[in-house]
């Protein structure tokens, strides 16, 4: 990598914990160049505005926030254990970049602000629902998931109601609505499985049993 | 009402919809001074600082939603059909602030930022789930939910589920997360319901519903 691409992804990476934890509005240039210790003139030779580093910021720190949901799913058997493994790991483990969920902090900061952000959010967003729906789908294939299973409500239901949860969980400072949310879709995942389907391997449901397989 | 007062509130409730849609760092008293048509003196005379105006604008908007969410409720019998009407409210009715729920996108938007903003969104969500957790108790004594129900996850999964709803809803233009969201909270309050509890009446399940209750 060349030298000047080295210096414009630690930007990104320095600006993505920023622009996600105050938003597009509430970030400057001038917080960006106190986090790189970059002059005004060395950042603008990277970036042309604060409105292109802020969408680079966004795309880095979904592709690690995706890296954490969705990394090596297809270790797991089973779209059911699955889809709990996604839930799971949205509930226990959180990605390097802070600041909560970067999807729904721009989706609800953008909804009437920037469009370039919120186009970004939208396309981040149907990504997510894409990945859920086509689990389900093949779910339904494999005879594990009922059939009438409507693959967008579960993708809708699954996503509000992680993406709710933590927003209450990160303002009060307490997991127990991220708990609540895995217990209620634990029910609603048992309520969609087909009543014929063979359980699947039991051994990966969750981040410790998923730590537990690897090292296997 | 003195006319200062007059003034004060006029103020509030244009600044209102400003502050929600864009977020505290997104707003100027700039912006608010054009919405209003006041000079900054005017401005001035009646808040401290853009801290003061955004935490009664915060306080207004979270009113009018609440009189949309949980005005007259106790005209419907039974502690499910209150549960499925603020449901049902959340998903058909907006109050007339525009820009979403203001608790969670002060939550959102504030989680690391205004210390003042972020407590009023903190103690709006406490109430909130308060009156969610005192209807479900009502069930539980009236014998019309089950006695091992936990009214806390009860709030926890029906305000987190319809907020993220709402946020996709927003983002997408689109109202389906919402109905899917009513769908699958139908669901899980068909869950908790006591078998042996004897249907309450059915006629206000929903604002279309109440809207004919109220005209007999």
């Amino acid at each position: 990598m060349r030298k000047g691409e080295v210096t414009r992804q630690r930007i990104i990476a320095e600006a993505a914990p920023i622009f996600n934890q105050r938003g597009f509005a509430g970030c400057s240039m001038q917080d960006v160049m106190e986090a790189t210790g970059l002059e005004k003139g060395g950042l603008y030779r990277h970036f042309s505005s604060k409105e292109e580093l802020a969408a680079e910021a966004f795309r880095y720190t979904v592709l690690r926030a995706e890296k954490v949901r969705f990394d090596k799913l297809d270790r797991t058997r089973g779209a059911l254990e699955q889809l709990r493994l996604i839930i799971d790991r949205f509930v226990n483990l959180r990605s390097d970049v802070a600041g909560g969920c970067a999807i729904f902090n721009t989706a609800i900061e953008e909804d009437d602000g920037n469009p370039v952000l919120r186009n970004l959010a939208l396309k981040a967003l149907r990504e997510w629902k894409d990945r859920v729906r086509r689990i389900v789908r093949n779910g339904i294939r494999a005879g594990e998931i009922q059939k009438d299973t409507d693959a967008s409500r579960v993708a809708n239901v699954v996503i509000a109601t992680l993406e709710g949860a933590l927003a209450m969980s990160r303002l009060e400072g307490d997991k127990t609505p991220l708990e609540d949310a895995q217990a209620m879709l634990g029910s609603f995942l048992d309520g969609i499985t087909h009543r014929q389907a063979i359980p699947a391997e039991r051994g990966v449901v969750n981040v410790a049993g998923e730590r537990e397989a690897a090292r296997r």
